[in-house]
């Protein structure tokens, strides 16, 4: 663990620490497909930062796809090996080249985990090589980092996760349309969260793999996806999701890995949750995590689930952490100037004498201030009315001028309150 | 980072690596109040298993309280330093002698590291020691280790949190129940969720101390406490809220960090969010942290708000962190018995013909197998009714006993509909 990863992390580079006089981190790449291109890329822009927060910097130093390259010699050249083929074949005789030669993996691979893990493990721990697989289970989610690693002195009781983004879709969308299943899928299908053959997604397989390998590291037991029982969606229907709404229930395709009086307990199911759990606000194709130990009650983790760039994200996160030494001087902070002024959505109430034209003369003011109005209610009281608006987002100082002006106006009757909105993150 | 964090993490110990011969791993502990106490309890019920993990047995070397023991004394015996004296004086004082001594010091507190980050990083920088405050900001949910790791490759564009406990129970009060501010406010100081001085909370300065912390890491520049403004919930009406939950929107204390084109801006204020926004869900003493970037779009973290023991939990996990050698041989995982009878709450639907004493028999039936309903909703659709009830958890075996007797009834029209059901965390 290194000193300063927690102390600093500057993402801003500070010339006399780019490194460029130390050996560079060689990365050698298995497998070009989408992940693995946007890995390359992603790799490509962040070096520079990444050599600035760990003194060295990273760089493909060779790319192995079906049609190019030689494993024997990027891993040869490589301090780190990144897998991104997929499959077990021939990913398991790589995997294990690499981690018996003392190089340190990064893989995404859950089959790979799920059916071979303790042979990996083994070798890892044979040749001191690191052997990471963030990226391997829920996406972006740092489940296992946060499990294996914040939680590494904690008794964990329970393991429940959304760890399949084309279920999730599906089901939220049964649930907000009232769609069948079948109608679920090809919208998931026709926008891109559902695969043409969806059937190690929707039978609940591939998120078996993901909670073989979370309860592997919960629970520092074996487990083989073959032993994960596991039941997927396909039989789902829109009454049963309608009849569950009138219980305050919302459905979900669980991965469940706890422990029992008598050995643990891992599997996959669709289940219903009752409105309060923190899984069950968890829609679209997002995955989360929630972990359970009496010392802590529950940390939730949610995030995108597997896209391209979430996956490479991920797995630059282990290369990054693998790269770190156990210990080094970080570079001092950049400075960076604060700002105070920026632009927010904003509420705005007022009470006003209940007369025409006074909305028409609020609206007239914060227009002349470039505030536009994205919604209002207005409501009279006696004599009065009150004026409830948000605003679309604006520099707060020209909102401020606005609401200045219009705290003067005559028929205002107190002082107008303001409050920031937050918008949505994806609108 | 070790070899083998993320691959083992059996909290089953196996007898070969308690490491019994092994030199104990000695932490030094500063205060002893109710996260002190905690930790202390947790450390000793935790010990062998962390010793399982790692290799080395973490053990009490010394506690220093107002009354008790010597700092000089306990930092010459310690590996490692947790301080949870609090504020800044003598904290700072003891924090840098440990740091400069080489020491690791684990820390959760705000103050000192919002005030005299730069002093501890530097200090920590020179003598290489490891300097650690996961529980420093937003109790358990982890995201000083998720930002200064797992995103240690990332561009930060934005970190939003609900980062203050109290204030989120107050807001969540009142929206739930219509309360004024000072009601809610009572009634969170009678729950033990305000201290009878609230100020420190409500005025915001708690939460722009966190975010302080949270823009150092996240931006990699200095943030001081005194530079970050803050608005708290004080003057918050009732009728604030309710005009916005009209609007859809729900309130919150919102910690913010942001790249500006001009700069950062961080700060803290009361905002509305639109119920899509993943803050929007988190309610009562819970905080979380939203991270956005580009590569992953944005990670939640969630979980209880600082509680003496979870606190506790979180010092622990960066002992462990710090404790980890930078390459380790990690012990064989321990087989465990993996079950798949284990006890689920579920629903039941079932198609009936409509006619007298239906329920009562599918009642019985469940009844006399141990099940016992939880809800109910009942429809008649022409001829046939349908039942879709709730049960409360019972072992599966014998819910599907019953549910396969069910299924012989001569009224009922098609195979019953079974799906699991899971409760709330806490009801």
């Amino acid at each position: 663990m290194p000193a300063w990863s927690c102390g600093v992390r500057p993402t801003t580079i500070s010339p006399s620490v780019t490194a460029s006089h130390t050996r560079p981190f060689r990365v050698g790449l298995l497998g070009h497909g989408t992940v693995g291109g946007a890995f390359e890329r992603l790799l490509e822009e962040r070096a520079d930062a990444i050599a600035g927060v760990v003194g060295r910097r990273p760089e493909i130093c060779g790319v192995l796809t079906r049609s190019r390259g030689d494993f024997g010699e990027i891993l040869e050249r490589s301090d780190l090996v990144v897998e991104l083929i997929g499959g077990t074949d021939p990913a398991l005789e790589y995997a294990l080249r690499c981690l018996r030669s003392g190089k340190h993996l990064v893989t995404a691979n859950k089959q790979l985990l799920s059916r071979h893990g303790e042979e990996l493990f083994e070798a890892a721990g044979e040749s001191g090589a690191q052997l990471r697989y963030e990226a391997a289970v829920a996406g972006v989610v740092p489940a296992i980092r946060v499990i294996g690693e914040s939680l590494a002195g904690a008794h964990i009781e329970r393991v429940h996760g959304i760890v399949n983004g084309t279920t999730n879709f599906i089901l939220t969308a049964m649930e907000r349309t009232g769609a069948s299943y079948e109608e679920a899928l090809s919208e998931a299908q026709a926008l891109g969260y559902a695969e043409a053959d969806p059937t190690e997604d929707v039978t609940g397989k591939d998120a078996a793999a993901k909670m073989a390998i979370l309860a592997r590291l919960a629970f520092g037991t074996p487990v083989h996806l073959d032993e994960v029982p596991c039941e997927g969606i396909e039989s789902i229907t829109a009454e049963d999701i309608a009849y569950a709404k009138e219980l305050g229930l919302s459905l979900k395709l669980i991965g469940s890995a706890e422990r029992r009086a008598d050995g643990l307990s891992v599997q996959v199911y669709p289940a219903f949750l009752y409105g309060g759990h923190p899984l069950a606000a968890v829609n679209g194709s997002f995955n989360a995590v929630t972990i359970e130990s009496p010392a802590i009650t529950e940390i939730t983790l949610s995030g995108p689930g597997a896209g391209g760039s979430q996956t490479a994200s991920a797995v630059l996160g282990d290369v990054v952490s693998a790269m770190i030494p156990p210990s080094y001087n970080p570079p001092p902070a950049e400075p960076q100037p604060l700002v105070s002024d920026v632009e927010s959505a904003f509420y705005l109430h007022v009470e006003v004498a209940d007369r025409p034209g006074v909305l028409a003369q609020v609206a007239e003011i914060l227009g002349l201030q470039g505030v536009s109005i994205k919604s209002v209610v207005q409501k009279g009281i006696g004599e009065d009315a009150r004026l409830a608006m948000v605003m679309h987002a604006v520099l707060e100082s020209r909102f401020r001028a606005a609401v200045d002006l219009i705290e003067r106006l005559d028929f205002v009757r107190a002082p107008p309150r303001v409050i920031h909105v937050i918008e949505e993150v994806f609108e």
